[in-house]
């Protein structure tokens, strides 16, 4: 007979399993939907969406998720952390009435269309009244689930679950003052990263270069794909992760990186304990920490000396004619090219943050009530002048940029830049304590590096929550200070010398 | 408020929808799965099984039929088509207990396992027993359906509603008369096609033709798409059809007949009507019109003179070395070999149904308990050196060459037959109606074909069933006059003058 905990576990993998079903559909649909097959695919979410929401919100669970609470005396730590993450998920499935779900998810097909045309046409005041609404379900959904006096921390907790605004507000204010002036000092430089390097690197290399990079970094392909899309992005569980990159015959560096980055997320999958998935120890913590696994391969690591030292000869025997008239130096103040930039996704490591300080403080106001969705193009380009130098010409490339909002995701910004922090200080630790790792890397080895990030982060799950688990791992407070010294580390020396 | 007949149909595409997801993860298996992935595609496969089950047994749908089935005079014929169909698929879904449908699933699984194993050691001992099972199981769910007394007409029926094994006994007997003398003559004949012939012939430019011809015959890539898997198959609904196919470098044959095979296939679900997708309506006929469409293009179209004159100029500028030293005749002769095997799959057009009659005969045997299953692989080796001239050597090459028992799938093989019949007469038809067909054909137009195909076939969905459909089409009973003709002139032609 199985004890209630079992049975729990039961419900809660079954419910999973049909997610991963989904998140496929999804993948599948970047990858391989024919052109006029779209319809077709949107019913076929619409019933898996129904489908999940009747597992996750069987009475069962909350029946279940009772009896264990009242006898929480007899569940070991692990088991209490399952049962306290299943009882936030539960009440959030079942406290939001039918009614507000399917209202939101029509809402957010009819503002993504929006939005997507908005854009194109750099017609701000076209897609205002969809993002006033996006910004009305939100806090009437923090109301609902009893954040009615802080929606915008709730808005972070759903994908940092713990964080609050004042937290970030903290972290982000001490990072703007060492970062500013860093910016400014990089952007004085007389060194100038050229461009242009890189000119008819066929796809095929560039697929046999990747593979072998994220092969050695640690992705296990067997368990996992990488395929093509317009956008790259990761999805799936360790037991089947589905990443994807793009290519651009005269942009080799863009393919390599963005799917570097995936591999980090894939890694972080890869490492959750496959036993426990579907329960939140076999969950990552959230997003920041994310993204802090899939930053610290990409930047960290992919963009050092020690990495080209291993992957540059292999990468100029693959392209001997393409990069013959390219030193190593040039090559390696391309991987780390500053530059600035109106739009987020292009950004260098080290404006980066900066664009995410923007969205934060907006996002703030716009939640408090202090700005107005009719203002929000105005402020945005103000505060961007201010942050970045530079002043959007038009709204496509500035307030118009980001997918995020147009399907109701606040709050998710913030996990890019805590994600780059929380890098930079595991980054901190793994040199304090690992001595030797820039000698593996020299030798294309990465796997003390994987191991140690197994052990301290993947292993856990949700077990921990994000402040925590960097406290645990790192011996100290979260704090922007490992990142900035990173920073002026790295870039200071191609640019400040 | 909709009407019980919307509220069934709503029922019916929420159900058909679920089943496509599940079709798509069965695809992806196929065709992307990672390799050690496959446990987590199995707990998928086994929540959206639950899944289905629940919504084609919701008690809604049983209330539904009942009341439409009380006012059946205020439906149209249409809907009366919808919900008899309908009923059936209740019924079938609803009368078998949890326990049996599990029990069989189990055993199909582990009986595809023991069949995969007994088949590389060639020891139908070890499998035996798992076949002796699923016979049983067999049995039993005929019987749980009120077929009791007619086992292997329930076995059929599945497949090719309406269709029995005294109908098909009846045209088998028919066909092997004619087809024992003309498989003789041809074997006799100093006639033979040279086999090697292609050497060499890259994947990349196999595709391109492969793409062109499929896409000149009809197929509708806008709505689907093709990939490479071990064994080519075709999925999907006209919504999006996910067809498969296989390349060898010196088979360039192998994979083009059998995508315009499974092309045949794609085109029916695409010539199905979209708005009824999820009912009977929108449903095709059974298997063996199903086989029709796919024999029809691939051997009546693509192996025609006409169709040759057409692409043999392309076939030939994407290989012309390869194709220097063949003559246009031999060309035509390879594409139309004909040469006795042992292998089903692997058969010509003329012996193939000779392979089909074998399992026609030795399933009633065991179904009606003339055959023991210990027997069987004895019974096997006589047929077959009675009906194709060969002896196996051993089990893997005779009784354990298809994976279709060791699934339960009983009844499966006539359709086979039946669709290489049923094309035959279709073909008939359309030479003696739709004139200059075949020059059509040698100037690469292939479009009045396929508009027949959906006026009188495709768009009818499961209207009719298969003999009432070919009758009301070609204007005469299935009979295999049609299929021995079209063999004699095609096969005599080449090899009997």
């Amino acid at each position: 007979m199985p004890t209630p905990y079992d049975r729990l576990v039961t419900r809660l993998k079954h419910a999973h399993a049909l997610g991963t079903v989904a998140d496929l559909l999804g993948w599948d649909e970047q990858v391989n939907l024919p052109p006029d097959s779209a319809d077709a695919r949107a019913a076929q979410h619409a019933v898996m969406a129904e489908t999940q929401h009747a597992a996750a919100t069987a009475p069962e669970i909350g029946r279940l998720l009772s009896e264990l609470e009242r006898d929480s005396a007899t569940l070991t730590a692990d088991q209490l952390v399952t049962v306290r993450h299943a009882r936030r998920d539960y009440d959030r499935a079942t406290k939001l009435p039918t009614e507000f779900v399917a209202e939101k998810a029509a809402h957010s097909s009819h503002a993504y269309h929006a939005w997507a045309d908005a854009k194109k046409h750099s017609d701000f005041a076209a897609y205002a009244p969809f993002l006033e609404k996006h910004l009305a379900l939100a806090r009437r959904e923090a109301e609902l689930l009893g954040w009615g006096d802080r929606p915008y921390d709730y808005a972070i907790d759903r994908h940092d679950p713990g964080l609050s605004a004042a937290q970030i507000t903290a972290l982000f204010t001490e990072l703007k003052r060492g970062l500013v002036p860093l910016v400014r000092d990089i952007r004085a430089s007389k060194v100038q990263a050229a461009t242009n390097l890189f000119q008819g690197f066929p796809v095929e290399s560039q697929r046999v270069f990747l593979r072998e990079v994220t092969e050695r970094l640690g992705f296990n392909y067997r368990r996992g794909r990488i395929d093509v899309s317009l956008h790259p992005f990761c999805s799936g569980t360790g037991a089947d992760i589905r990443m994807t990159t793009r290519f651009d015959a005269d942009n080799p560096l863009d393919s390599l990186f963005s799917s570097i980055h995936e591999t980090g997320h894939g890694m972080y999958e890869q490492g959750l304990p496959l036993a426990h998935l579907g329960t939140a120890l076999g969950q990552s913590v959230g997003m920041a920490v994310h993204e802090s696994q899939s930053r610290l391969w990409e930047n960290q690591v992919a963009r050092s000396r020690v990495f080209w030292k291993f992957f540059e000869p292999k990468f100029r025997a693959l392209f001997p004619a393409q990069l013959a008239a390219v030193s190593s130096d040039a090559l390696y103040l391309a991987v780390n090219a500053v530059e600035p930039t109106l739009i987020r996704v292009d950004a260098d490591e080290v404006h980066y943050n900066l664009h995410i300080l923007l969205r934060f403080e907006l996002e703030q106001k716009l939640f408090s009530g202090v700005l107005a969705v009719r203002d929000l193009p105005a402020a945005w380009n103000a505060l961007c002048t201010e942050l970045l130098g530079q002043t959007p010409a038009n709204d496509r490339e500035g307030v118009l940029q980001d997918v995020h909002w147009s399907s109701g995701g606040f709050g998710y910004f913030p996990s890019y830049c805590l994600g780059n922090m929380i890098a930079a200080q595991l980054w901190d630790t793994t040199r304090r304590t690992l001595s030797g790792l820039e000698d593996d890397f020299a030798r294309g080895d990465f796997s003390r590096l994987l191991g140690w990030l197994r052990d301290q982060i993947h292993t856990h799950g949700r077990r921990y929550e994000t402040m925590e688990l960097v406290r645990r791992v790192t011996g100290a407070e979260l704090s922007p200070n490992h990142l900035l010294a990173y920073l002026r580390e790295r870039y200071g020396g191609l640019y400040l010398t």
